[in-house]
């Protein structure tokens, strides 16, 4: 008999049973080139439903999708002080093309913001052509030392939108009305629940005034920065001289705006909601939403019942039949193991029943249901399935999540209780640096749900007006 | 008054009119690099277009998409003899990573062949894990000297199946089986009649036993390839130690395909069916397929049900309502420019007879049309124009394929008539160098349909079995 290959579990050790479930839930794969990985069909198809959903939450609010080149030139990329120093530690460079060498070097793009710009000059010169609204769907290159699956790479897939404005107030909004498209993607597809919040200027993105955040919460206490968004000023767009005239007749400079969300998404859906048995996806971006297992069926008529069932629940769901050789005990724990909802466990008795078991991956529940109300009853199970899992993250987020005024509470908040620490913050980034000097631990964001609940500092105990939430970070 | 940007006649010049297109039909842009486009939305949405119905497509046929890094060492690139021979020239390296010189230099990916092999070692093991069928979307960089929008750029957007079989005739079945697919892109979507045929070993692919392409026939004379899928035998997968255990029981190598078509089809689109107004886009494959030109629209109750209608189509069809200050003739240019396929023209007088003024792109022939009958005369409007699209441009293939025994022939066919010849050949290496020395013609394929029409090569007279198609190329 064949065994299933084991998983570390995740109560024994947090980190094995991580890069276990990307390698043998067949997520990912190393690569020949160090840093890379390969995204295999199972881990890119729940990128694929990532980009489904986020692409048409983009379109449907008027961005239009393009494409610039991989590459920016280094003269280029020096436009723009802050934002140079910011990437340049961690850029790859091409020195050579169809073997001579390069002027001009070339670095394989870490973020787009540059070559947008230098475009923007270009399509944009009256008030009409504004706002543009772009997006790009691609991968980038960020040279890193060490390295995990999904989490921190040196080349990651992801979208990033460039937009520019008429007004600093419009390109500020834009900032903050795609972070409400990325919670949503967390609500509805995701089943997490991200913190929006603002980045403090320390961890703002180089080259930004604002930069907003959406944090997610991992069950060994830490946050994990799930996605960003900035608001530029007109910065950028002056260093490049990117001018419109406006309605008044006079030349302006543009606001602009960028945000991008990636493949560390699949990161934070493995830690969030996965068990010691495995993972654990979440129905609505599931690549494998149920699967069919046929249980000791011999004769021919059945097996054409259960075709006809699998061809029938394909058209409404992402359904995979499993009538391999294997025994049904290999496959209950192979695809509870790759985290798919849903399983139906079908035999003759189940046929003559006219049922079947439907077995759900998340509490193990069992249901008989019959035929005739099989596809009800999937599409309610999904809903309550994400309900459930969204729920849990809830629960364990508002669970680790401490409000304190105590400086002297916070050694216990992040090493023992874990997770989030909402401290009040004056704002000195004397006071922010000794989170990390003490604990490790760094302002997450300032959520944009400010609720206070305290007028001092928990550091130096002067005058605090913001709200922080304090935690280790991926 | 606004004017609408001239374009260059086809008539009159057809490569400035080529890039008149790109340009003022706002389809790509230069940027600061060069060589490298910028793929504006309008090209974009071209491309997804057709990235929509080869996804599909593949998927249908068990192909799973997959990311591979976009760095290839170059230890593991020169593995393959012939295949580094192929693009070494034209290959851009990078040296330098987080500051620190490489000690094994990365190229950026021309092409994956390497690293899925390299990947398909690790993942294959017994028959059992045979096809392995993957397609990757991604971009790929070839150093070109010369360059022009979509035709021949350093970079350019693609995707490259790559699939590994347990013998030889699977394998090339694949091949063969996606070269039907791309077949039916041609039908299908683009309105282009594309021959299928085998390169000749001379222009296969570096690596490759057996190159097939589809080739595309210009209104210069020009013949186009559009795409190619290749039969590599086993010898990738041997250099790269790929092995699995057969049903005998024995260790056996496994037969490798792969296949392509990129962004070039869409330069194949402007020059098949382009002319001297502009782009003409085929419906299926328009970003958008119609636009509404309301006229002196001046009442809100008229505007209120010209929004209706266009929220009424904007569910069917690709749609855009172009409400601006501009005059409708700057309009009816605009967009004749751009090639939509459709335009709606819709006044008070129209709405108070209940109906609009529908004009095709194709050859400007107006209907008015009933509102309630609209949905379903734009349907019929739509396959009738793509099918008149794809029978113009067989026509004129069909009409610039010359049957010819003689070598006299050729060089009026070449330069007058313009086109393919359709020629005997034996198969010798000189005779097809011939070819290219005389006329600066090459061997395109050798067409799937063989229908000899001699017994002796066009060039050397002696004997030949094979017919093949001889023209310029792009």
């Amino acid at each position: 008999m064949i065994k299933n290959e084991a998983i570390t579990k995740r109560s024994e050790d947090f980190a094995k049973w991580y890069t276990d479930i990307c390698k043998k839930a067949e997520l990912m794969d190393y690569s020949s080139v160090k840093g890379f990985i390969i995204y295999r069909p199972y881990g890119y198809a729940i990128w694929e439903e990532i980009q489904k959903y986020l692409d048409a939450e983009f379109k449907k609010s008027g961005h239009q999708n393009v494409y610039l080149p991989l590459v920016i030139p280094e003269s280029l990329f020096n436009l723009e002080k802050e934002h140079v120093e910011g990437f340049a530690p961690e850029t790859l460079i091409a020195t050579i093309g169809g073997k001579e060498e390069l002027e001009d070097r070339l670095i394989i793009r870490p973020t787009s913001e540059v070559l947008f710009t230098d475009h923007f000059r270009r399509v944009i010169n009256s008030y009409r052509d504004l706002p543009v609204l772009y997006n790009q769907w691609c991968s980038v290159v960020r040279w890193e030392k060490t390295t995990r699956p999904f989490l921190r790479g040196s080349e990651f897939l992801w979208q990033e939108g460039h937009t520019m404005h008429r007004t600093g107030r419009e390109a500020k909004k834009e900032a903050l009305d795609i972070l409400k498209v990325y919670e949503g993607l967390g609500t509805k597809l995701l089943a997490i629940p991200f913190v929006s919040g603002e980045k403090t200027p320390k961890e703002k993105f180089a080259g930004a005034k604002n930069t907003y955040s959406i944090e997610a919460l991992m069950p060994d206490g830490k946050a994990l920065q799930s996605g960003t968004t900035h608001y530029f000023g007109d910065g950028f767009a002056a260093a490049f001289g990117v001018k419109f005239l406006d309605k008044d007749a006079t030349l302006k400079v543009p606001h602009q705006s960028s945000w991008g969300v990636s493949t560390r998404l699949i990161g934070s859906i493995i830690m969030v909601h996965g068990d010691d048995n495995g993972l654990v996806l979440p129905p609505y971006v599931a690549p494998i939403q149920l699967v069919i297992i046929p249980i000791r069926v011999e004769n021919s008529g059945d097996q054409k019942q259960i075709d006809r069932l699998y061809r029938r629940l394909k058209t409404h769901y992402r359904v995979k039949m499993d009538d391999s050789s294997k025994s049904p005990g290999w496959k209950f724990s192979e695809y509870e193991m790759k985290g798919v909802p849903l399983r139906i466990e079908i035999g003759p008795r189940d046929l003559a029943n006219k049922s079947v078991t439907l077995v759900r991956r998340i509490d193990s529940k069992k249901t008989v249901v019959l035929l005739q109300d099989l596809d009800k009853v999937i599409k309610q199970e999904m809903k309550e399935i994400h309900d459930l899992m969204l729920d849990k993250a809830t629960k364990y987020k508002d669970e680790h999540t401490t409000v304190t005024t105590k400086f002297s509470e916070l050694d216990a908040i992040f090493n023992d209780k874990l997770g989030y620490a909402k401290v009040m913050w004056c704002g000195d980034p004397k006071c922010e640096a000794t989170f990390k000097e003490k604990f490790q631990a760094t302002i997450r964001n300032l959520p944009l749900k400010q609720v206070p609940h305290d007028d001092s500092c928990i550091v130096c105990g002067k005058k605090a007006k913001k709200v922080a939430l304090v935690a280790k970070a991926y």
